[in-house]
């Protein structure tokens, strides 16, 4: 019922089951990028004509609407980025660089693996890796022990798995963490196009979040960065926009969150990042998670009537990416021969190559739904995958 | 005869003066766009359906556009970022944070300057700032005094100054820099909307260019990096697409571009970024470049016929921006009262504090062309200029 809000759903018979690298966007979001273009199209926080103000007030509006999605305290600490992977590129530079140690779980993106490589950590060098369990639970008990081992050490693990969808109780962990005097930031690139997340619940430090993940256009994120922390983050790029004062021998900066915003951000993408949510908001996360919870049981029900299926963890506490491979069949082909069939999803490590070593595989398919997915598109899939099953049989 | 490619320009009866901000996006643009969200909207380089592999190639000839466009070597010197300011970040982080030396100009942008603030560094203490002359011209021998008492510096110095429009000789600066055994890095962002750039001519080792600045969407640039410098320079973020093989303990990178270009790039922005080029390519360089010069030149006749007008340098070797005052004016009044006559331009310090301290002033009033301005365009600013003029004398 709610492809009709999708251009792309009107002009393509494909299904389109790879939400979890990339959502479709809404009209409302796509016209708001023509509409920058066409009627007001000027840069932002600079020139003081009335398509510079308009753009300006649009793009900080964004902020506020972002704000208050999220349920944080003050406008202040949201700072647009290019996207999770800078959000979090950022903070490991501008924040958690002289950590002793850093503290993941096993089921983190690429993302939030290789940015603490590149600091010179490695497994009991700066870098702790949490245990998961057969179903891939986060373990608590081992997190436990990593804190006291490691007091006042920089967290920093996802919300919900972009592999598997298993979803980690944040609250629980940055409950745990603080108690040791731990800082925590979430990655939260698969959270907002699934479930509602609240900052003020959350507890966390930092909250990474996409744009393109949540029915905006790409190249647009943003960090929430709890208000205490904005003093002692440094920023991470300079330049225009950034500056109270400048001559050849210092600067001196603005306040956040501009300070954070160096350059010409992607106005027409932060644009659109606001009407992105307000859609959600339309909907409403009531809706949301009750037509995907819904969806994800179907879809697991009808995975599970395929022959030799193989999965890594049960749907407890999970939403979104559902896993799985089958017994002596190369996941890849699965994806070239499902293709023809137009169904679009997702074969590989899907960027966490440690948890596929763990688990012993190359690589899964990975189904990946939002709320505009349905029961039809799982028994396409099905159908589909019943249809590559065979062939590749022969 | 160019605007009517140009929806803006349909849909407003402003003077868009305002180039050296942000320029307007013909229809191939935006359409392109709206084409990726409501035709084949994926992630690119990570999934393998068929609106995936699309997403990827169309991205991919965007790199090879951008290549050709500017005569680089090959495609793998084409970094995708989100601008210049990113770019000019990028390399000072990466590549040239451990030089004893950085040489900028005096007519650099704050995004050229802070960056090495950042640093620790200031004037005398592995900062050098060049003079220029009265009509601001880049001072060689004040340059090669630098370069002589500070070899193998890292010289950062921007291509078209944006406040003033000056066009620095960047051929002879770099030839004399890589004399002195120095690295060279031009700020692009204002050049390719008005001439050619050709990385064999120029022979810079780093070229920094912007996307919105150039015809095309927001949150897309680029850096060129001399091929033999890719090997040395270090990714400035890490995360999905940039990686070989990743375990907890270390990881091994992709080759050039792809471990420089980390998470989900800005697709829509990168596609169109190509269509922005093939729109100047079908215009041509040639009419470009005869087109502005010729409304350079009678923008600059015309303004100064204003009764005291200020200039702060004569038109030789320069393009785009003209800025000026009026004597016993405040800039950011003419601003507000053009504004309310529909003309669009700048009033203030245009992100470079330090020349407009030098030069005694707070900021200018800065007109900023682009091919699609024309003499009708300078007309009804001048008119505006005069009665904005006669306001605030009364």
């Amino acid at each position: 019922m709610f492809k009709k809000d999708f251009p792309y759903f009107q002009n393509s018979q494909i299904i389109y089951l790879d939400n979890g690298a990339t959502t479709q966007k809404p009209k409302s979001v796509i016209d708001s990028q023509v509409e920058y273009y066409e009627k007001y199209c000027s840069n932002t926080h600079r020139s003081n004509f009335g398509h510079a103000n308009k753009a300006t007030q649009e793009f900080e509006n964004t902020r506020v609407i972002l704000k208050d999605f999220i349920n944080a305290s003050s406008k202040e600490e949201i700072i647009f980025t290019k996207g999770v992977t800078e959000s979090i590129n950022f903070i490991a530079s501008s924040f958690a660089a002289n950590f002793k140690t850093v503290i993941i779980s096993s089921l983190e993106h690429h993302s939030n693996i290789v940015p603490w490589h590149m600091q010179g950590r490695s497994l009991g060098n700066g870098l702790e890796v949490v245990n998961c369990n057969d179903n891939l639970d986060f373990d608590m008990k081992h997190f436990e022990q990593l804190l006291k081992a490691n007091p006042h050490s920089f967290v920093s693990v996802t919300h919900i798995s972009n592999a598997f969808g298993k979803i980690h109780d944040i609250e629980a962990i940055t409950k745990l963490a603080h108690s040791y005097g731990a800082v925590v930031l979430i990655d939260g690139a698969q959270s907002l196009a699934h479930m509602k997340v609240d900052m003020q619940y959350f507890d966390c430090d930092f909250f990474a979040i996409s744009g393109h993940k949540t029915f905006a256009p790409t190249g647009v994120g943003a960090i929430y960065v709890k208000e205490k922390h904005l003093k002692e983050l440094k920023p991470y790029q300079t330049g225009g926009a950034t500056i109270h004062e400048v001559d050849f021998n210092s600067s001196t900066l603005l306040d956040s969150p501009y300070k954070f915003e160096a350059g010409t951000q992607n106005i027409a993408g932060v644009i659109g990042f606001g009407k992105a949510l307000e859609y959600i908001d339309k909907i409403g996360y009531e809706n949301i998670e009750a037509i995907e919870n819904s969806v994800y049981t179907y879809l697991n029900e009808q995975l599970s009537t395929l022959p030799d299926i193989i999965f890594y963890n049960d749907i407890s506490d999970s939403i979104g990416s559902r896993s799985f491979n089958f017994k002596g069949i190369v996941h890849d082909d699965i994806g070239i021969l499902v293709d023809k069939m137009k169904i679009a999803l997702r074969v590989g490590h899907h960027c966490a190559q440690p948890i596929m070593k763990k688990l012993g595989v190359k690589g899964t398919i990975r189904v990946s739904t939002a709320f505009y997915n349905n029961f039809k598109d799982v028994d396409a899939l099905i159908v589909a995958l019943k249809k590559a099953l065979d062939m590749l049989k022969d």
